[in-house]
This record gives structure tokens, C-alpha cells and sequence, in this order.
């Protein structure tokens, strides 16, 4: 339904022409500016018949929220494949795993029952992997903490038979996100074992948040063999700064209610689809994001985006009759928030069989504008690799990315150990707590240029690693 | 009510004062390491106690949509006075400006009443400073054209009697879709003069926007002296597509009616605060946005974001206790959207008093996560104060900010001839025209955290031309 007048296009034709009437002689020039044109190609490719948005709609509004062991992930398992069946691909196949199968059952209800503004319901998501309270609910005094250290502080004697609330907020001034998200997640992770450790009946978290609002954010947890398994429940950050300032003036008490159960381990899949390479078919590149998301939203950014921009790194290269060097292999890993077993299971297979996975790009942190790609310095050769990479900036300038070192992704890191180069997209970080974990990470809240946008600058990536390789 | 445990702060304080001890010998070190200081604490301030979220949410939700002459830019006018205020400068004033004065008048009716598929109705809105079709409305056979080269190649017995349907599409393979606009825009701003000369009794225009979907984007156009003003109205894109679509199939007859008027000019204002410089107070920083929006949606985006932002530039340097040795001028300009009176005033008033502005920073595209500035190639002396400004650019490193040539912005640059340095603050461009002069740029689009970076990235840079100059 696009029609667009591909000026850019017809320019770049006319430029190239030029540049083989007169720069034959110069040595390497000619390679140079076709690989700028092939990823002129990407992009136009991306911008104008892309198909992310629309796999992303079905993935959204028709499947939904996908959470590891829900018949939606079976659903999502089924559409995805049956995508990459339609794309001409080399080979599809579904890569089997069991996977954790919590169930959050009926809505939470957590109330301040008893403070000094009276009774205040409060928007709450238990964490994944919560066991429920029982039927009845649990009443108990509420005491805040901000660390760990503070929880010891107080000790059995104070903490036990109470709700421990942990309430230490993202530092704002980080300006990347994921930087302040990891200096909070400690709290959702191990607050449960911290505060049963000293006779804690439930824990409340501050929602992993950007902002101030009314959303809950649900997200994983631990418990730990020896330690008590107690009720683990998110509250919105309006609700957190509420309940502190509640806290200030006397003595609050919270009814909290959750009927989350875990049952057995259940069969599901990462799905599967590659292009062999016509020169070193051995040679993988993997493109990945996960399948699974969590039971709230339709898990749009996290990470429904990184799979729709994942299989279309492999459509864009068929429709543009790009033959790789390398096996291009696209994985949408199941069971990323709760378990990351997918990604276990495809380095154990990769490792039973072998395979020699040169690369691995992982999306998982947003379909939002690209500002480039992190590449893991843990990753074997990093210097020489890196500085590979590196040569390629000119061809990403037009393109306004950056290449950093920094983290990859939850999915791909099983593989360093066999010697991968671990990169991460990279698209702008600044909204991505808003929706993450979320009933508001939704379709709508994804914008379909910037989706767009991503899967081009990992298809252009994935091109020059597949053409260069990384010595 | 934002609690942050301000880090980096604390980090940069230790590092400053290591610096202080070991790098006095260094010349010139120890000033960019102030810098480098100085402009982390503009961010914190920003990040963890901004103002410009609030102010925005009262200028959209409180004030409204604010096209010129209406009670809404009055209040917006009297609020933003008020704020300035607030926040001790030394001085603030209205400055005086007429201003063309057009009202929308009851909802646009726009009608397929004879096609293919029968009777539709389309999303529309009349273009700003369009005439009136009447009350009772016209009904005209459509014909659709891409340019007006193809237009003239109809010429008047094919388009004398009938509506013209300008149907260009943004070219999506820019990637700056300000590129994009630039590449459509001409349709509407001189659509109605040029149908006009061939008879046309109305024109139809496909949105300015880059998407598909059912939202209409109203925005300025044009008249001619001796050329009959004939109606104009712009249809959401999804609509233009049916309606090609139709064209296809065979004739099409439309129903347009819309009801606005031009009235007499109204006096308005440009609403301007200042902290004087101890120095050099007669060399004026400026930074500005537009107070003035079309009458649908909230002005948010444009340019609310720009106003406050603007304003917080101030607000961030009284709290910062910096004492500036230029003066320091924010300018909330009326009348962008449908005359730039209000830019024209303020450079006439500049001229007759003789004012030396030295630069001037627009904000007008919008509240998104900053990219960088750009830097108007037309300024007296570019070369020279590109230069000056290029080499501050490890310090906005940290920021992820660029400094580009390109444009600056509609009301500052009627400064050009009194050689003013004319720069634009560049915030990432891909969701702009989702929301440009349409319903949809409501308060809700606008993320805090990006509109705060904004401000931290403006208030930067005016830090260091106040602080270097630009020799």
C-alpha cells in the first residue's frame, strides 16, 4: 500500500555509476561504496515494504501476552513459525525445551488497611514466580527499606512477621536506563530470600520504573532452597512514594492477596530459521530476541520487537537476493523472563553438535530509535573483533549509529563460552522503562519507523559480519 | 517528590577534586574539567527536579490548543508570564505583535458521495487560514494529482469546476522526515493558489504526516493577490489512499463544507524573560520556542516542549546559582504556526534598539530525545563559529549529542540579517510527524524524561557560548 518516489535510491544509483567510471584505479574504493549501497538497499528495503509492524500487530493484538507454558506461547511458537515458513528460508525448525510454568491466577489485591489516611487500594503485580498467600490473604505491618544493608540493620527482631517494602528508586541522573535498572533489580531479585531470611512474611517492591505513575511493573524473582518462599507483589511508584509518606506518620498495615501457583515444567520451543551460507556454511551468525514475554500487556517492546526485527533481517536479505558467505540464522528464544532456558538449550545443542557460532546479535531492549549496537568486551578475541567492527563506522554514519562496548543479551550470553561475538542493539533507552513488564507494553505503544528503522541496522550489521567476517 | 541518591554527583565531586590535585600543571585542563562538571550538574538538576514536565502539563491540559488570536494563546501568554515570574530573572515583558486571527468554525464535513463504493466519510480538517465553503457546501468531481507539473499538464478545461486531491506521499527512505516533510509540504502551503489558476473550486490535501493511519493534519497555506481563495481541506493519509483507490475505479464526487473565517487582526505578544550578564550584558543569548499551535490536539509538541524547555534554561541556570556573563534571553514567540508576527517583532525591535544577539537556539521540533543541534550555514561567519562550537563537542560525548549543519528554526530566523548565530536543536525526528499540527500531539506524547534531556542539552550549550563565545 506504499508508494513511495525512491529518490535516495535513484541517486545512489547515479552516484555509484560515477564513482565506477572514475575510481576504478583507486584500490578497495569500489567495495566501499558498494557495501554503502547495499545498505542504502536495507534501509529502502525496511522503510517501504518492511513487514515487522504488521507480524508485530499479530503477535500483539491476536496472540498477546506470552508467558513461558501459556497457550499464547504455544500460539507464538505456531505464528512465528509459520512466518518463517513463508519467507523461503534454507530451513525452519522448532529447538525443544521445558520451561517453567507459573500462573498468576486472580488479580492481586493489595490494600493499606489500616494508616493514618485510613484504607488505600494499591495498583499491584506479583512477581513472576510469586507463590500465592493462600485464599485468605496475609495482614501484616509494613517497614521500608532501601538496601539490603538497611534490611540487615534492623535484624529478625524488628522485621519478623512484617512486609518488608522495598522502596529504592532509579537514579534519574543515569542517563541509560538499563544502567539504572541494575541498580535497583536487586530488590525485585533477592528481596524475597533477603527479608524471609529474617522472618518477613511478604515482600512489596517498588515497580522497576523510569517514572512516577500508576503502573506496576511484574518482573522475575529467586527463592532458595533452606530459605521460606514468601508472597513477592510490585506496587506502582505513585503508590510507593504514597505508602512511604504514609509510613512517615505512623504505624500502616497492608492485606495482600495473590493466588499465583507454580506447576510442572511444561515442553515448549525456540523457533528456528536459517539462510546456509554459500562459502562457510559452518560459519553462523545468529539474530535473536525472545518469544516469551510476561502474562501482562502484549510484551510489544519486550520483546516482540527484537523477534518481528529478527525474522526480518532474514526476509529483507531474501528479498533483496542477498546470498550470505555465512549461515544467517534467525532464533526467537522462548523463555527469556523466567528461566532462560531457550538460550540454554540452544548452546547446549550448539555445543553437542559443534557448530561454530561466529556472532550473535541479540534485540531485547526496546523497539525503539537505534542509536547503535554494544559489544560485549567478555567476548573471546574482543580487541581484534572490535576493532573489525569498528572499520565499518564510516558505513553507519549516514545512519547515526555508534558502536560501544557494553552488554549483549540474556539469550545469546550462554554462548560466550564457546567463543561468540556477543553484540546488543542498541535503540534509544529513554521510554523503555515505561512499558517494560508492563500492562502498557503494548503494540500501540511502539512506533513502526523506529521498529522499522532497527531491523535495518541490524540487517546492515549482520551483512558486513557475514561479508568480512571478524578478523 | 523525586527522591534520588545522586550518585554521580557525588562520583563527578570526588573525581573534580582528584583533578584539582593532580593536573594544576596541565593548561587549560582544569577548565574543561569544570566544564565537564558543570554540565553534569545541569543534567542532574533537569533530571531529578525539572520543572518543564509540569509546566507542560498546564499549558496543555489547563490551556489548550493555542492558535493565534484565541482566548487559548491569550492564557498561554498570561501563564507563561506568570512562570517567568516565578523564578527571579531580571527582567520579563510582553512584546506587542499583531497577529492574523482565523477560526476553524464548526467541524470540517468532507463526503465521498458518489464513487465506486458509494458514500464515505473522510477524517479531515481544514487547512489554517482557509476560507469557507459556504454553509450549505460544495460538491465537485475529484482529480488527483502528485505535482504540479502534472497539474499544469492537465490545465483548465480538465480542471476548471473540479476539487484537485493532492496525494504526494512522504518519501519514507529519508530518514530525516523533516527531509520528508520539506519534500511534501508544498502541496498544502501552495496547493490552493495553483489549483486556483486552473479553475479548481476546492482542494483536498493528503495529510503531512509519516504514517498510515486515520488522523488529519491541519497547517499553513497560502493565498495570492489576484487568485480566487478557494477552500482547503487536508484528509488523514489512510483516506487519501481510499481515495486514490476509488479514483482508480472511476469517477468520484466529494461533498466538502467547512465553516472558517478570517477575521481582523489581533494584538498578541511574545513573552521574554532575562538574566542579565555580568560582563558582556549586551551580547543576548537566545533561546526560544513558539507559544502560539494550530487548534486541534495540545500543542505539545509543537512547540509546547520547545516553550518550556526554553523557559527551563533559565530556571536551571538562577538554581545552578551560574551568574552568566551574557545576557541570557528566553523568547516564547506568538504566531509561528500562521504569520511568524511574533518572530518578526522581536528581530525589529532588536534592529531599532541595536541589540547584538549573538546567537539564538530554536526548539520547535518537538520533545523527544535529544540527537544534537544544528547549525544554520546562512549565519555570518559559520565557518569560524562552527568551529568554536565544534570543539566543545567531547563534552557533549557523555550525551550522545552531535553538531550537524542544517537548519535552525522559523522565528529566529528573521535574526540572520543582524548576523546572528542561528542554531536548531535536534531531537530524534522519527515520531514527529505522527503528531504535527494533528489531534494526536497531546500531552501524552510527550515523554518526561526525554523533554528534561532536552532542557539539559540546551542549557548546556548556552552555557558554553556563554562561557567561550564564539570567536
Amino acid at each position: 500500500m506504499r508508494s513511495t518516489t525512491n529518490v535516495q535510491t535513484l541517486f545512489f544509483a547515479a552516484f555509484v555509476s560515477v564513482l565506477a567510471t572514475f575510481s576504478t584505479p583507486l584500490c578497495g574504493q569500489i567495495t566501499s561504496d558498494e557495501d554503502a549501497f547495499f545498505i542504502r538497499r536495507i534501509y529502502d528495503k525496511a522503510l517501504t515494504e518492511g513487514e515487522t509492524y504488521q507480524w508485530l500487530h499479530h503477535l500483539t493484538k491476536d496472540v498477546g501476552a506470552r508467558l513461558s507454558g501459556s497457550p499464547q506461547a504455544a500460539a507464538a511458537v505456531e505464528y512465528t513459525k509459520q512466518v518463517l515458513d513463508t519467507i523461503h528460508l534454507d530451513s525452519v525448525w522448532l529447538q525443544p525445551c521445558m520451561v517453567p510454568h507459573w500462573v498468576r491466577g486472580e488479580n492481586e489485591v493489595v490494600r493499606i488497611c489500616q494508616s493514618a489516611m485510613g484504607t488505600v487500594a494499591l495498583d499491584a503485580l506479583a512477581l513472576g514466580g510469586s507463590v500465592g498467600t493462600g485464599p485468605e490473604g496475609i495482614s501484616a505491618e509494613v517497614m521500608e527499606v532501601k538496601t539490603f544493608e538497611e534490611l540487615e540493620s534492623f535484624g529478625e527482631d524488628v522485621i519478623k512477621g512484617k512486609i518488608v517494602f522495598y522502596n529504592r528508586p532509579f537514579d534519574a541522573t543515569l542517563l541509560n536506563t538499563f544502567q539504572a535498572y541494575g541498580g535497583a533489580v536487586g530488590q525485585r531479585v533477592n528481596g524475597a530470600i533477603e527479608a524471609a531470611k529474617y522472618g518477613a512474611v511478604g515482600i512489596l517492591v517498588r515497580s522497576m520504573a523510569s517514572g512516577h505513575n500508576d503502573v506496576p511493573h511484574t518482573g522475575g524473582m529467586y527463592y532458595k532452597d533452606g530459605v521460606k518462599k514468601i508472597p513477592s507483589v510490585a506496587i506502582s511508584t505513585n503508590d510507593a512514594e504514597l505508602l512511604s509518606n504514609l509510613l512517615q506518620l505512623g504505624t500502616v498495615e497492608v492485606y495482600m492477596r495473590t493466588t499465583s501457583v507454580t506447576y510442572e515444567d511444561k515442553k515448549s520451543y525456540n523457533v528456528i530459521g536459517e539462510i546456509k551460507g554459500r562459502e562457510k556454511p559452518d560459519e553462523i551468525i545468529v539474530i535473536g530476541g525472545h518469544l516469551d514475554s510476561w502474562d501482562v500487556g502484549e510484551g510489544a517492546h519486550d520483546d516482540g520487537a527484537g523477534c518481528v526485527q529478527s525474522m526480518e533481517v532474514l526476509r529483507l536479505m531474501k528479498q533483496l537476493g542477498y546470498q550470505p558467505k555465512r549461515t544467517i540464522r534467525c532464533v526467537l528464544f522462548m523463555n527469556e523472563e523466567n528461566g532462560s532456558r531457550g538460550g540454554e538449550a540452544y548452546a547446549e545443542v550448539a555445543k553437542e553438535k559443534g557448530e561454530i557460532n561466529l556472532a550473535a546479535i541479540e534485540s531485547d531492549r526496546g523497539g525503539f530509535t537505534p542509536r547503535g549496537f554494544t559489544f560485549d568486551e567478555n567476548s573471546k578475541n574482543f580487541g581484534q573483533r572490535f576493532a573489525s567492527a569498528q572499520s565499518w563506522l564510516p558505513l553507519m554514519e549516514p545512519y547515526d549509529l555508534h558502536f560501544k562496548k557494553g552488554g549483549s543479551g540474556a539469550d545469546i550470553s550462554h554462548l560466550n563460552d564457546s567463543g561468540t561475538f556477543l553484540i546488543g542493539f542498541e535503540p534509544d533507552a529513554q521510554r523503555y522503562f515505561d512499558y517494560h513488564h508492563a500492562p502498557t507494553d503494548v503494540f500501540e505503544s511502539v512506533n513502526e519507523r523506529e521498529l522499522e528503522l532497527g531491523a535495518a541496522a541490524i540487517t546492515s550489521l549482520v551483512f558486513l559480519i557475514d561479508k568480512y567476517g571478524l578478523e
